[in-house]
């Protein structure tokens, strides 16, 4: 017997409807990517998603039909958003870092029917608009300009084609919660890289578990600034999340410096943000060095990787600002766990408060953890037994667009790739990704707590801990350090720094010096390209 | 094309799994009926539901079937909602304040296969069990008692059922979100009370929402006191919304009045509770009497009827406990608005916001709120224009169970009987029942606002207002009212109170003072009565 309740189902047009009926007038900032703000509303953003979705229609684009989009953070990118979805089309967002024959592949594997891009990345697109043979329109997200049109008679202009759209067009009705929303391919270190394909269901859910207290804590006293950029993982769905609670948004565009990020928080009184430890370390050295503060931020999502332990301090101690640390993945939508005490830890010792808010946190409602052997028995959860994290839950994929790869599943379990403890509370560890784990002798080492503890040294700016080759041990722990700034390293002194901070035999055996560690698009150090260079370091010549 | 995610089906029992695998140890406290407290966790709460989901099987109930609750606010109703639903089965609460009449007939119509029910209504089921062909099983929620079986010996006791039940049960896999999962009948006040049926995907929804920091605002570091009942539209949702976050619970048992609550909210130290204005009120009389503070309440939700603004004054400037004025209907599970200001309303004088505090408040996300005239045109939202209130989305009734009474709904919403006025920000302020507002000469009076304004003044404690007949203008005003103990009511001071308060012709045209105010079984004034009594006092002889 089926319960009586009114069958409405879950849509991704209902969020920015209610916006706009209920925060209608709660305002949008929108940093340009040719310079300059632009102020809009929740009212009109839903209006203009409303045209553009018509003039889609018009254009022939057909239910499911992938859009893609490369393209900052800006109040055109959110119109994509709610206009390419609402209207049952899938929102296909594009990471512009990605090396151009990986575009191509993604487009194409994607058969994506338009293209929406930013001013910035132009030529990137004149550069491979021939060698996508399903994408007919390049829209260049801008009002129309002669002198852009001379040069490539090829482009259309976002202005333009919005100005094609009905005023009095509606939200298609044959839109089911579980019809495919968005698409994001993940950054894929090996291989193709693979595309996640939402659904208007797992968006909803995700979004308003997000913004319980727990997790992102939005309210419409909010006022958030995702500098997490909209081409990954939907910029873990804030912006579905803001607008469910009539947030008020600040959309960075292509300026993710310090200063420009602290002009923005401060003027715009900025109470949220969200973003990688890299661009914090960035904001957190303008900061020092402008002497400013940022007296309206109170809180800020940190994840992508994990967050130093100095980071959470300097956030907390010099600036007011308490660091969500959360976990996700591509793959999760993104969200796994968020950082986030209960009441029984404020009971605890000021020191044993700051050890847990070191961990990623523990997973809301929807989202549930196990950790795994390798032949997928599931381990204690003690807090201290290392094993393979698994996850399952309504956000969490299923399987792969096209089934590439088939199924990942294991026992209907997700595998992360990530090495974890997990404790009673279920508070998660990540000791490692599974396959930089260092295994020595038959034994783990986690090169991210490694890691954690050199960037914690006053002469180091950055740091990476690989497994590299051993005689003896099979693979035993390089660290791989950046000086800061007129510093020298003194390799000696610099593992002595890890004594009676780790077990004797987790130090690792040899410090290596570099100017610059190599990163993928999304930021993450390349410990492929680190293992390639120096994996032999330790064997003898 | 569908999205890619895992399909996992929001199901009550996955509330309970979650809060026992990540908030296991978390407290619940439960005032016992036959008095004592006990304390309990929800690890060892699931462990109970399941074992009774599994004695309930055991003696062959099947899927759908309804099983009758008559019991207050405690932790076995709590082990019964998630045992009950959590198996598949229907968990009817029923308002043990109805007559033995309407308890009949309830339990009847909804073909309650057993009956659960506390120890103080030990009586009232003894007397009507014959009545009751469906109800094989009368269970007295309390351990065996030979005193009570032998003069019971149809009795059966709670904690032997439980004892029949497999220690390694697990929730059966064939439950849909769709399907139904708890009734509530309408406390109807005119003809039979009518049911609404849950279902699994509304309870989770609502109970997702509720979380949320602009609706109860719910997370680990809370510990909650329902005051309103379990048997009262489930206790407005709480008893799914706090396990979803794992905030603690304290169930306070029967024992609803003032210094029984102070003495919980202090012991437990409770952060939030709920219940309706009538409860408040004694609590309230009580802490000013005795001189006590309640210095761990932050905020309670205040709903079932309209809150007095003098209430919602008093709690905060002589409590510092914030009131989040809400409003809602067992059709609507019950959540249809709560009042949260947005971030500009801060800017405005504290007059002003204290004016919007004492609106119903706005719609959150799931839940769409229109006015419409008696032809179902929708009227303005200007914050002027009264009209009949409409609501829909997908927590909101569609039919009543066993399509009672036909559609109820108008156009696809579901009418409240409130009429109300609605502003751009969706804030909603009740003007009164559609059935209670008086219509003179063609215009609209709100009973509400009158009565808000005479308790306010000093000699009034409780009263009303009702549309008496009217030779001239069809209806006036007719104020009715209870004086405070040792006060007398002057009635011409008191109709001029109202003046510079309403407009002229809104004051009452007459007062009569009587000893008590007749109330339905939750707490409402008996209209209907008062119209009976009072209804022609202002036509000539």
């Amino acid at each position: 017997m089926q319960g009586l309740m009114m069958d409405h189902p879950l849509l991704i047009s209902s969020i920015i409807d209610h916006a706009a009926r209920y925060h209608g007038d709660t305002e949008i900032v929108s940093v340009n990517t040719t310079g300059g703000e632009h102020r809009t509303t929740y009212a009109q953003l839903r209006a203009r998603a409303l045209k553009l979705a018509s003039a889609l229609q018009k254009r022939g684009m057909e239910k499911s039909d992938r859009i893609a989009t490369l393209a900052w953070n800006n109040h055109r990118h959110l119109e994509l958003y709610f206009g390419i979805s609402g209207s049952g089309l899938v929102c296909h967002t594009v990471n512009p870092r990605l090396h151009p024959d990986q575009l191509v592949y993604i487009m194409n594997h994607a058969q994506d029917r338009m293209l929406f891009f930013d001013k910035t990345f132009l030529p990137v697109v004149a550069a491979i608009r021939d060698r996508l043979p399903h994408t007919a329109h390049p829209v260049l997200m801008e009002a129309a300009d002669d002198a852009v049109k001379a040069e490539h008679p090829w482009i259309e202009f976002y202005e333009d084609l919005i100005g094609e759209g009905d005023e009095d067009y509606a939200w298609p009705g044959d839109v089911d919660e579980r019809d495919a929303s968005s698409l994001c391919y993940t950054s894929g270190t090996t291989g193709n890289p693979k595309g996640v394909l939402y659904s208007h269901r797992s968006t909803l859910l995700h979004a308003m578990m997000s913004a319980t207290p727990d997790v992102m804590d939005f309210s419409a006293r909010d006022c958030l600034l995702p500098v997490v950029p909209m081409f990954h993982v939907n910029a873990w769905g804030t912006p579905y999340a803001a607008p469910l609670v009539g947030a008020k948004m600040v959309m960075p565009g292509p300026g993710l410096d310090g200063a420009s990020l602290t002009r923005l928080f401060n003027q715009e009184k900025v109470t949220i943000s969200a973003g990688v430890p890299t661009i914090w370390a960035g904001l957190l050295a303008h900061l020092e060095q402008a002497g400013e503060k940022l007296p309206h931020l109170t809180r800020t999502i940190v994840g992508g990787s994990a967050c130093p332990p100095s980071m959470i301090a300097k956030f907390r101690d010099d600036y007011g600002v308490e660091v969500l640390h959360a976990w996700g993945m591509t793959e999760m939508s993104p969200l796994g766990s968020v950082n986030n005490l209960k009441n029984k830890h404020f009971e605890l010792p000021e020191a044993e408060q700051r050890k847990i808010r070191e961990s990623q946190g523990r997973p809301p409602f929807c989202v549930e953890l196990g950790i795994f052997d390798d032949d997928d028995n599931q381990l204690p959860n003690d807090g201290k037994t290392q094993g393979n994290l698994y996850c399952r839950g309504p956000w969490i994929l299923n399987e792969y667009f096209s089934g590439e790869g088939g199924s990942p599943l294991r026992k209907g379990w997700f595998p992360t790739g990530d090495v974890s403890t997990l404790d009673e509370d279920g508070f998660m560890t990540i000791r490692d990704r599974s396959k930089d784990i260092i295994k020595s002798g038959g034994e783990w080492i986690s090169t991210v707590d490694l890691e954690n503890l050199a960037v914690a040294h006053p002469d180091v700016a950055e740091a990476a801990v690989i497994a590299a080759r051993h005689e003896k041990w099979d693979e035993r722990p390089l660290l791989i350090v950046v000086p800061k700034p007129g510093r020298t390293i003194d390799e000696a002194a610099l593992l002595g720094f890890y004594e009676d901070k780790v077990a004797k035999w987790w130090i690792p055996d040899a410090v290596k010096v570099v100017e610059q560690i190599p990163k993928g698009a999304t930021g993450k150090i390349l410990k492929t390209a680190l293992r390639a260079e120096f994996g032999d370091a330790l064997l003898s010549p």
